[in-house]
């Protein structure tokens, strides 16, 4: 870090920095040129003590508001859990602080959906409209004055990414089938049996089906119309880390390689954190853990009417933190890839 | 096991037994109780040597069809390479032995496919007229004096298990999607890096999209007919065994949970090793590792219109070893349970 | 099962049936030709339910007294805490019944340690005396007429096997080294996030070093003496099953190949399920797992000075439930291996 | 990267770049801000390709010695195997350039162990005296100047750094046991069965006792003298990457928590990349995996009469390409850290 430019830092505070997903975010700040890092809070935890073991020489406090209001940030990352975040970003909101969470709190432009799908009721159901979905590739000037971004779900990255390009095509008449798998830290720290290690080791599950929160994520965030038959069905893969998704689609009229490449081409060209792999490749998990980028390939079938999209990206990374930072980079004017790369 | 009835027992040879089937087939044999196992032979080693090294008891001997004749076996297993049982059975049946099958040679029912899919013609392809596919719980009296049965694939086999009793509600204008799911053994002892333990640690991809070679058999087994889109997209798993199935289907009309549920019991209440759970229970893998059963679960999506279907068993059981065992017994008349459970 | 011989069977009943180590137990019994399985219980649970989703047809009631008093047990294994068995011990012991208890309740001979070691006092420390300490391969005619046998601890059964045959030779003056490795399921089914999948992925650690409660049951089994400065370091390995130990120890007197080699036979020619491997060859963890056997493996160093042995087995069934059916087939006289092999 | 000062920056070259340890060097060295990548080879490959999949930004190009002597470096990182290091090294010496060797062709000063450990002549044995053993925490001066740097093997480095501080009160009467386990990745990129997954998922297992080439290395740089009796077990963990060395200890004198606490602060207040845990707390191997840093801890046990130490450290980093950087930065005058944190 440049001493010379203290001044000129954003001052960047984290809620929930002990989370998985939180201490990957500090990790990441921590070496942004632009930023100073005023304040690190746990969410859960009472007492204070190193963001995670791996960074011993970052010290998280246990979160009040007074103290994150002592440290004067201008922007603040909310890792935590989705009513949390739900409280939490509107004062922060009004105190004049921008705020990028990686909660579901804010992704459902409907308000209506949250009893249902997150268990409880927003306050501020209009905040819902004002919220930017930081799918960054899909962001254009949104984000330069955004106050409150609603950073996307793992799930939802992964397969909004590989099919956005696609859309025109879709044949909405057919189902579109996203066959997830994420690994074991998509469902964070948790004392619970079911993920302990003697359970999941070796093991491999379906879970959630047609009860998952990312479903309308995804159904929202697509622009099929409400008709398309969208399935979405996550599974617990026994690794730490990582999201593949399968994705199964129609066309309305066959399609060759080069129409897919095309699109996609057109789509991500110039985005540095997603990769298209030739025609007939498809991407593997280890490719993208512990790295700020998706990979997408597509496997055409049925002379063109069909495809198999399998898409890859690192949950805590594209799917959390790294995107939270691209965002936070277009709202701050510097570099996308500055502290990814 | 009863030395009083030594004589009566079935004189039973192994060859391939030092494969990750073989090895499992010659543990289940050594127990059956009705059972002399008198030859076990590896099919590419020149060494005798243990069968696998949980198993220091069995020794396999370099094969050779001298010996085994000399052994005067009357029911051969073949746990070979594809083309090593498209050239041995024959010979065997030729012999008068008969011959289960656990290679892919005698599934498809077309000898055209076999230079496509299998990189091979077959010298013999009447006998793909006979061989009976060895779907034990859709098998009647055919194996009783069969005198080749063809094992299923293990990919086909908990997709088949599962689709089976609902081809009749399925609507065959939408694809019928298998997304599934098998650990590393399903690839047999390989010498190869991209099996490597550094490779496939914390790894996960799909592979072989439209190109697998059970795809035709899911194809001709389902009896769906030519024109409906089926898709299999087979992944690899970083665990050592078992299949988990994720099949997504469309009904032709919106089905209920009962009648979903009737339709499986009329399959497999007599079934022994095909356990179906409650309407919206999902099964997960290590409940079924070490075990010969299949264990399927459903959830309804879309009012009844579509569902999600999964099917686990271990690859190497009711993937192979086991099944190829519950068709040993129809043949011999022995309880189809026995040496099983 | 033959059902002529039902009247004759031993009653026999599981306290902690739904355990790893109780469901493992369930699964042998269940097969056992010489026994009536008459009740099954679970130890914590409240409800009725499968012993472990992979023998969904046992089915293990909440423990009560009264229901146990009811199934008239002759014998009752007890795989409960360490606590619930010094306190049921007892009291099935009055009612006539004979206990093999898988905890450490009986395990140490000094009734003064259990406070330092285990937390509680010991109200019937007479039985500590009475208690069979049952490794099997070192038991005689005691087992026969035993009320109480105290099943040996995972690492100490591992270390044991290893030692025992040499204690002759080793040198008491220099340190006798016990490094072993324990997969997780060791600790029981836990929700303990420090036994969660995504914080064990990957992991390796040491722990309890100097705490451990097999410590001071491994020194009172060596026999070397109190002088003798045995260390045991217990180490968490990420996988579910298996323990292997790492022993270093010096001899007093040059040691040759052949005189270990020849020791190992004297102690285990006969031993049904200790298997010693020839000099120079060490065993490896999976090769046990899943088995009811011990492997034992030793390299000389330092001119016959010095050896280092591996020994390994799985902690579930030679580390726990199986050798608690040895024990139990040699209190009935029936063959060691009964329903073992 | 600061484009200003491309002029000044180090030139410098990676043979061996795609294996596992010349990737992480790669990935290290691209972002160091004082060097200019002018070349990237792999060592066996014939064709160009990425490093690794997950850098598919950098290419890297077959092997020769003419373009090596185009691209012109000033230093060369050699993560190649023994023999071609042995090769190579002398001929880019010749040739000007400067050489961190991560092989073992430089590791040993004696040239007459080499026939025995390495299993090759060494043709200029004059090298091994010059070569600069390159454990960076025990190098002073000797970097700077230094034309050939030897880095430490990983297992080396994890013992090397927990006993140096405490060789004064170490007892070379009483055994120093170095119980090790190494991540797969340790071995390299192997097509070989016996390091497939299907044959180590869930398996574990000690290798090479009494033969591995880092045992002379660590009797060598312990400096305990000959007589010690230096035991090193090393094992095969089922995880990627990571070692974790338990050492077990005697001193000649009881010792107290400070007095080793002391000795490991005098050795590691300045160092950047070693932290030393408080007394009685043992490091896990996660908390180090992907990082630079290696972490010790230690348990006293027999009235301070022995310690247990456990080390940890990632075999590929603090264990290989993150030393050779730390070297690089002291050869070159340039802060310790650079690129590393």
């Amino acid at each position: 870090m440049n001493e010379s430019n203290v001044k000129s830092r954003k001052r960047v505070a984290i809620v929930g920095a002990t989370g998985y997903s939180g201490a990957e975010l500090t990790a990441i700040m921590a070496r942004h040129a632009e930023v100073e890092l005023v304040a690190l809070f746990s969410s859960s935890s009472t007492a204070r003590g190193p963001v995670t073991p791996t960074l011993p020489q970052f010290i998280a406090e246990p979160f009040s508001i007074d103290a994150l209001i002592a440290a004067q940030p201008e922007i603040v990352f909310l890792a935590t859990p989705n009513e949390v975040s739900a409280g939490l970003a509107p004062q922060l909101l009004d105190l004049g602080m921008r705020v990028i969470d990686l909660s579901g709190a804010f992704r459902l432009e409907e308000p209506s959906m949250y009893p249902t799908w997150y268990g409880f009721d927003h306050e501020r159901p209009n905040l819902l409209g004002e919220a930017v979905y930081g799918l960054t590739e899909y962001c254009n000037g949104e984000l330069k004055n955004a106050r409150l971004v609603a950073n996307p779900g793992c799930y939802p990255t992964s397969i909004l990414l590989a099919l956005r390009p696609l859309t025109f095509a879709i044949d909405r008449e057919q189902p579109v089938i996203c066959d997830s798998k994420s690994g074991v830290s998509g469902a964070g720290k948790k004392a619970d049996v079911n993920f302990s290690f003697a359970e999941l080791f070796g093991n491999f599950k379906a879970y959630s089906v047609g009860q998952h929160r990312h479903e309308p994520e995804i159904r929202q965030q697509l622009h099929l119309g409400d008709r398309a038959p969208v399935v979405f069905v996550a599974h617990l893969l026994p690794v730490h880390r990582g999201i593949l998704s399968t994705i199964h689609i129609g066309f309305t009229h066959p399609m060759s390689e080069q129409q897919i490449t095309d699109a996609y081409t057109r789509a991500y060209d110039h985005a540095p954190f997603v990769r298209v792999l030739p025609a007939g490749q498809l991407p593997e998990l280890k490719n993208v853990v512990n790295t700020p980028r998706a990979e997408i390939g597509f496997q055409l079938l049925h002379g063109g009417r069909r495809a198999v999209i399998v898409s890859v990206l690192d949950n805590l990374l594209k799917g959390a933190a790294s995107q939270a930072v691209q965002n936070f980079n277009r709202m701050c004017g510097f570099p996308e890839t500055e502290a990814l790369i």
